[in-house]
Parts: structure tokens; C-alpha cells; sequence
């Protein structure tokens, strides 16, 4: 179990034995109570601010709120309450094993991975079978019950918890592999796989799932797809909507689309299940099954630590990797001195490069058939860049040992960044931006405000920003104060660059309004009209994504 | 210019020569003055058959002939047929140079490439901007004037040409390259843009198009966008949904739709783009802009010509390919023993083993960054198979010529297949069928049938399967004893598959009533309500995908 699942398992535990959060409403703002604070701010009645207690660690000092916190977001009230006969009705449906209305089972599945965001769901449903899924939605729709599709709960934008009281149907018993084919490589599976159980199953037959990222331990292959997430692979092996090739979904009246081509080539009209990949997150339908086209794992890999000078360097790095590394390299990872520096600090990580004094450092994988082959061609490009003057220290992992010391830094920038500031106000951004632009917004923000960790993955133009302020202040002042400087500057930056204000996160409940920023009002009002023709009543993942 | 390019240049001098077909209906069927045969059988109206005369080469000896051939399809008599006062108005829109109104012109644009089809067009419309696009839609929208959009014209089932009198709107004219990061490798153009040109570009910047296919010299960029093209380079670089970040489009009622992100990762909301990229084919909009994504163009290619005895072999060598090859294989391509023999007769390209009895032969294509590494790894490859016994015959390129040459036999596939029998009937299906199944349909069609030549991209599961007689009768009984021996036999035989009846060529007007062999009734019935939302008048390509 990876340190992300590890660390969700601990809250778990943690939630149930506390459950102070039992009486949040599900119709009204109750923050007095809890460390977090909100705040509605311009059109951000997404930002949130965590106190984190000195000395302590971030995630154990947080507690969940309820929201919305926004009083633009209130509960819609043509959406029905549940009543002993839908519950009965449901039983019915999934039986007594697939229904859940136990309050430690729901304070888990209410509570969303990071402890922002919680609804108040009082029924959990665990469908069996796609016809399952159907019966519930069919049902759900014609009562106008509100559902929230769920996988593992490791979003980070509150895309997989209810707002209010929206009955969960968690797909996590739905985890069987269907078929793989050894010769295409194509494995097909129910929503509720885990990713790292699919990766493990496929590395015994000598394949590799062509996703990876920290929550791999808990995810489910159907939460990925419908957030299309991203990770650490894509510079590689690109984005899910290349890689997935047929889908089930079901749809919000029971429809059950059976979309589950198994084949790389396949142009027999419009392609709808890429529809379900991207962003949809759960608001147009629930994926129920997955054919995904899986590479040949390959035995070579080496990992590359390197100090630059400056942004510039960074950038012809990409440049030279591309070319001298070409086919193998399966990842570029940045991140500055300063947040490394605030990053081992509570890690407990050894610096790679202990003598380095450079202010940028990329993490370089490679990935190949020919460990020879791959060593050369990572020698040949260090002494090109060494030579170039681009890179001016640097080391290479010689052994397995070394290589997950590297990523345990890696992984270590996402886990290990909210108590950088000990105590503080972090903001946490996810933002696509073209590569040459993207490290000036980060100098733009130091200048602005106080403490700007910046790290990502530079080979996809996929910034990492964490905005956190040094001191706390009790006052609610200060965070405004805070904000203020941040936003909506940071959001009209990067859309005035052509950025993108949700890069792999998706939009979820947390950033449903900053959807403009980064898509034309034609394009939305499309996606509206697409919202409303696949769910006319909308009982799929209300308030997120186009709420 | 490739030969695919020559070809069609040339058969486009032919057709301004000829004109013959200039009275043709558009509301008739009148094929009794060409040398092509239509026939209604069961649900194919789209079974072309074509006449070759002996001795002759095919396609110089073909004429195009006037669609519909079926009864079922008549002209929508709702669209409006076009005045005076309509034509006008377009002048207004894109001026005298973008107007076309000369009859040999149209002829060429009326006729589709293979000129197995061909519309009656009275006008042809050269938009320079996508603002003079969004006039032209929106006018017609108003009027509801039927239109064609059209790229390259290069398509092999009919979608790019009328059917009727449909208004031809041309983006070739619209073939600006907007700009070229190179850092990220992001490319942005206009959709008239032709794909060789592109790839030029982009070679002299060190990168390449992560698209191939034969009609490069041809076809444009919105047009392989449209279709969602997959061509050679398919197993390598993916599908064009990984590779296209963004596109600008203009749907039916004049709306630009800009989602012309140019972003590794973004997702904000639903990936509409996609909708306009997998088989739409100009049903859903017009591709305007288009922003890709383009690999390193790599130094290294090698390429190798092997011989198996059986298909089993073939699927073995395939893994193996997978597993030595891994990150440099780029290309699986196959032909069988007949083919290939029929190839080389009609081409006089000299056979790569001469002294080779077998019945498979695979082209094998690596593509890397180091000239040692690849060619070690593909040696490496060849003496495993070699000593596995999966192959028993083989060569490996000594430099570009011989490169060359195995590539132009690759490409005589498709070019030079169809004057095989001499005289005969051509039926050509491009199909996608699980790997393991895909030659069985080979050995059962040839148990009934008379000349089947199968060849495809074996790496992605894509069969190019065509059925000549090996006589041809001027009765028309022959064709319709011969049809009934084949559809809707192959058809059912691909759907109880899982396979797809549709590959990589669309489905334009020629398959358009397939549609339901290869998706759901229910994933049909929501491509109509999409069709409907997005072009309530149904003015954009009428008749096509899913008519």
C-alpha cells in the first residue's frame, strides 16, 4: 500500500473515532466549529484555507466542514428526500450487503480525501452489476433523488462526495477483471478495480497500466476515467483519451450504453464514450465497465537528479531530453530549491544533491527495453547538458534503492507540501500553462505575497502551486487580506496565457465556478446543453463541474 | 508529391477532361451510361462494384457515377434549393475568389476519390477565415441550405462529396500555420492545411506529424481531424483524441466554438473537442483550427521484411516485437502470400524475398533516437524469433533506398490491389477485428468465395480486406449471387466479433446504414439526439454517418 493510501487509511480511522462532525446540516454554513476556514470571495466560494497547528502534521490537524459554504450554493429543493420506501426500494435493488446506512461507513464516504469538503449522505449504495447501477439511476431519476457516483474518494476537488445529502453509490464492489488480451494488450475491467491492483495483475502477464499517480493504492479505475486523470506517465504514455477504448456507462435514466470496444481503430460514428472520459466527473453518467490498451512493461528504468540554474535551462533540458532521450524518457518532474528545501525539511528525505546551491531541480526518468541501451543514452545526455552548461550538477540513481529514494521525494512534494509553512493558510492550485510562461507566475506571486511553493510535471506544462502565508491570524482579515492578492489574479493569469485552471484535478465541487476562466461561454453553454440532454433532471453530481 | 497525390492529380485532369457525367440527376439514379454497377441488397446500398476493364490499369478505367444508388435515399426536398439571391449573399461572404461556380471545378470537387461517388453540386465555397465559415453556416442554417464540408477530398467512403446538390464548403484556402511552440512540440493550424506540408514544417523544426497515412500529399489537417484518420504510425504515437489538445469549430447556426487549448493537460469540464474529432465527420461541425501535439522527430529508422508460416507465428512475432522492440517499434504491418503476389505483379516492385514460399509476410518498422541501439535491438529480435521458429525467411533494410522500397511495396497495397483480378468485382472492407480472430475471416470468405486479398496494420487489429471476382459477367445477377455471398455475412461475422465495421475509414455515405453492427441501439439513439442538438436543421453533411 503506497504512503497516499496509507495516509487515507489513517484519516479513516480518524474520522470514525472522532465524528464530531455528526450534526453538520446539510442545508446550512456551520465553520465555528471546525479549523478550517472558508470564505466567499469575488466568484471563489472555493478557496479554502487550512490552520495547521505548529508542530503537528497538516493532515491530522485538519477536519472536514461541511459545505456550502458559499450561500450562492444551496440545496435544491426539487430534489426529493429520501423516505423509508426509496431506502426499502434500494435494498431491494443492491440487498442488504449493497446498502449502507451505517454512520461511520457514510462519515468516511461523506468525507472527501483531502478533509475539505463533506456532505451529509445518509444512504450508501454498493451496486453489484451494471444492471444494478441501472435500477438505482432509473429509480433515482424518476423519484429525482440526487446521486454521487464514487470510486475511491481520492479526488481532490470534492468531485466525490455529496454537497448535501445526495444518496452515494460507490462502485467499489464492481472490481472484476473481465478479459485481457496478451497479444493486443487490451485488459478490460469493472469500474471498482483499484488502479494498483490492475497495474499489479497486468505486470504478472508483463504489461503496465499507462497511468500512475500517488492515490494508485485506493483509485478506481472508473473514478480515473471519468476525472481523465493525468499523473505521472502522460508524458509518455498520453492521456486516457487515447488510451481507453471502450466504456459502459450508465446513464442518469438507466440507459445502460454499452460502448465497450475493445479496438484501436474503431470510427463508427461519434465517439461518445470520450464524452464520459474527460471532466465529465460523474455528471452525465456512471461508468460502469473499461477496455483499456495496456503498453509492454519494460524492464529498463533510470532516474536522473538534476540541478539548473535557472527557468531557461530548465526548458532546453526538455528540449535535449526529447531528443537525446527520445523514446525512453517517461517523465520530467521540476520543482524549485526552495520548496525541495521546505520538502526534506519534513520528509526527512536526504537532499540528492547536497552541495547543490541551484534553484532548480528536475527529476528524469527513463523507461526501456535495453538497460544498456537506456544507461548510454542518459550518460550521453548528461554529458550533453553538463557540456551546454544547462544542468551544473546532477546525479543518477545506480540502483533500485536509489531510484524510489528519488520518488519518495517526488511523492513527497504533493504529501509533504501543506505544513511547509508550519503554521499558515495554504492555497493549492493546479493549473496547466504553457511551458515557457509557466515559472513567471510563480516569480509573479513571490513578489505579491509571501510563501509561493511551486513544483509539477514540466514535460506536460502542468504546474503544482501552493500559496502559503508564514504566520496565522486568528482574524478572518488576514485570509481576505490573503486572497485578495491571489485571486481572481491567479485565474486571470493563466487564462490570459491560455493556461488551464484545472490541469488533471478536474473541476468538482471546488473550482465548478472558475470553469469560465479556462472555457469560452459558447463552449459552456454546450456543455450545459449536453448536461441537460443526458440528465434532464439533473440528479448526477449536482452543484459540480457546470453547477 | 506521393503516389497517392500523383494519382489523384491525375484523375482530376481526367475528370475536367472528360465531363461526361455533367447531366447527371440529383435526384436519379442514372447509372446505366458508367462503367460502375450499384445494386440494393439487403441493407447495402453502399456495395460499389467496379468494372475493370483488362489490361487496363483500374483506376483510370473508372468513372465516377451519380449517388443514390438506392431508392431508400432521397433528397431531403426540406433544404432549400439554392437562387440568386443566395448565391449573392455567399459572394458577399468570401468574395469572387472564394466563390466557385465553373463547372470543371465542381466536377473535380463533385467526385469523391476513389469516384465511386459523386454529387451535383452547383456551388463551391472557398472560406478564408473562420468567420467567413461561421457566415456561411449561419446562413445556411437560416435557409437551411444543405452543406458539404470538405478538405483534401481524400476520404474513401463518400463523406467528403454530395450526395445531392449539397453547397461544398472548401477549408482549403484556409491552410495557415498559426504557430509552433517548440519547447512543448504543440503545433496550431488552420484545418485546410495539408498533412505533408505540416510534417515538413515540422521536420525542419526537428519534430514530426504524429499522423501518416498514404494520402498525405492530399489530405488536410481538419479532414483527418473529421474522421479521426489512423494510418501507420497508429501503434506508435496513438490516436489522433491523445494528440489533438484543442480545435476550433464552427457548428451548424454559426457559433465558433473556441476549444483550441494547446494544453498537455486540461480538464475543465466536458472535452467537447472530442465530439468533433471521432467520426463526426463534418456532421457536427465544421474543424477550423486545430492544435496538436507532435513528437521528436527520431534519426533512427530500420525496417525489416519477415516471412511466417502460419498466423499463429504472426500474433507471436507481435509480442515479441512488443517485448524487444518496446519503445522503437512504430510499424506491424501484414500482407498474405496471395496478396503480395498480386501486388508485385501489378507493381513490378521486386519481391523482398525472393526464395520465400510462406504465407505471411510482416513489415516491421523501428523508429528511435540512436542508429546502434535500434539496430541491435532489432537483430536481437530477429535471431529470437528466428530461433523460436516463428520466422523462417527475412531481410533487413541496408539503407534509406531499400527503406524506401519496402515502404512502397507497403503502400502498393493499397494502391495497386484493386486491377488484382484483371476483370472483376472489387468489394473493399476495412474493418477492426480482435487480433487472435482476424485472419479467420480471411480463410472463411476464401472457403466462400472466390479472390480474397487481405492485408492491414496488424498492430492495431485493422484488416483491409478486399473480394474480387476473378470473372466478370455483364449480368448483373453475378454481382448480386456474389454480394449475397458476403453481406450481410461479414458484416454479422464482425459484430459477433466484437469487431468494428468501421476501421479507420469512416463511415461516410457508403456505410452509413452499417452503423448498427458495430454500436448499440442505444448508443445510436443518443449520436442522433447529438446530431439533433447540434445541427437542429440538419444542413451539415446530410446523408452521412448516421442518415
Amino acid at each position: 500500500m503506497n504512503k497516499r493510501c496509507t495516509l487515507l487509511t489513517r484519516l479513516s480511522i480518524r474520522a470514525r473515532s472522532t465524528g464530531d462532525e455528526e450534526n453538520s446540516s446539510s442545508t446550512t454554513l456551520d465553520t465555528s466549529r471546525y479549523t478550517f476556514f472558508f470564505h466567499e470571495f469575488s466568484l471563489s466560494f472555493q478557496n479554502l484555507i487550512a490552520r495547521v497547528s505548529p508542530g503537528k502534521k497538516w493532515l491530522e490537524n485538519c477536519r472536514a466542514y461541511s459545505v456550502p459554504a458559499s450561500s450562492k450554493v444551496v440545496r435544491d429543493e426539487r430534489f426529493a428526500t429520501l423516505d423509508d420506501q426509496d431506502i426499502k426500494h434500494f435494498s431491494g435493488i443492491v440487498g442488504s450487503k449493497g446498502l449502507v446506512v451505517d454512520k461511520d461507513e457514510l462519515e468516511v464516504a461523506n468525507t472527501d480525501w483531502m478533509r475539505k469538503f463533506k456532505g451529509s449522505a445518509q444512504l450508501l449504495l454498493r451496486p453489484q452489476s451494471s444492471n444494478q447501477v441501472a435500477e438505482i439511476l432509473k429509480y433515482s431519476s424518476s423519484r429525482r433523488i440526487a446521486v454521487v457516483p464514487q470510486g475511491g474518494n481520492t479526488g481532490l476537488v470534492g468531485g466525490s462526495v455529496p454537497v448535501f445529502d445526495e444518496v452515494i453509490v460507490n462502485l467499489g464492489a464492481m472490481n472484476s477483471i473481465i478479459s485481457f488480451d496478451e497479444v493486443s494488450g487490451i485488459l478490460i475491467c469493472e469500474a471498482g478495480c483499484i488502479l494498483e491492483t490492475l497495474d499489479k495483475f497486468l505486470a504478472d502477464k508483463g504489461f503496465m497500466f499507462p497511468l500512475d499517480l500517488g492515490a494508485k493504492g485506493s483509485c478506481q479505475i472508473g473514478g480515473n476515467v471519468s476525472t481523465n486523470a493525468g499523473g505521472l506517465r502522460l508524458i509518455r504514455y498520453g492521456s486516457l483519451h487515447g488510451n481507453i477504448l471502450g466504456l459502459e456507462v450508465v446513464l442518469s435514466d438507466g440507459t445502460i450504453l454499452d460502448m465497450l470496444s475493445s479496438l484501436r481503430k474503431d470510427n463508427t460514428g461519434y465517439d461518445l464514450k470520450q464524452l464520459f472520459i474527460a471532466g465529465a466527473e460523474g455528471t452525465l453518467g456512471v461508468v460502469t465497465k473499461v477496455a483499456v490498451l495496456t503498453p509492454q512493461k519494460l524492464p529498463s528504468v533510470n532516474v536522473g537528479f538534476l540541478a539548473c540554474t535557472d527557468y531557461t535551462s530548465c526548458q532546453k533540458m526538455l528540449l535535449e531530453a526529447r531528443k537525446h532521450l527520445g523514446e525512453v524518457l517517461s517523465a520530467f518532474e521540476f520543482i524549485d530549491s526552495f520548496a525541495l528545501d521546505m520538502v526534506l525539511k519534513h520528509s526527512g528525505d536526504r537532499h540528492p544533491l547536497p552541495d547543490a546551491k541551484e534553484k532548480f531541480y528536475l527529476l528524469i526518468e527513463t523507461t526501456g527495453s535495453n538497460q544498456s541501451h537506456d544507461k548510454e543514452k542518459l550518460d550521453n545526455f548528461v554529458e550533453t547538458v553538463l557540456t551546454q552548461g544547462l544542468v551544473v550538477d546532477g546525479t543518477i540513481a545506480q540502483d533500485n534503492t536509489q531510484i524510489s529514494n528519488f520518488w519518495h521525494i517526488r511523492e513527497a512534494w504533493f504529501l509533504q507540501l501543506p505544513p511547509l509553512g508550519k503554521a499558515g493558510a495554504v492555497y493549492k492550485y493546479d493549473l496547466s500553462i504553457p511551458i515557457k510562461d509557466l515559472y513567471n507566475l510563480v516569480e509573479i506571486l513571490r513578489e505579491r505575497l509571501a510563501t509561493v511553493v511551486a513544483y509539477g510535471h514540466l514535460g506536460d506544462g502542468n504546474l503544482h502551486l501552493n500559496i502559503s502565508a508564514p504566520d496565522y491570524d486568528e482574524k478572518a482579515s488576514f485570509f481576505f487580506q490573503l486572497l485578495a492578492k491571489i485571486e481572481p489574479f491567479v485565474y486571470e493569469w493563466t487564462a490570459a496565457h491560455k493556461g488551464s485552471v484545472s490541469a488533471e484535478h478536474g473541476l468538482g465541487f471546488m473550482k465548478a465556478h472558475a470553469i469560465h476562466y479556462s472555457r469560452s461561454p459558447e463552449t459552456v453553454e454546450l456543455m450545459r446543453k449536453m448536461k441537460a440532454m443526458l440528465d434532464p433532471n439533473g440528479i448526477l453530481n449536482p452543484y459540480k463541474v457546470i453547477a
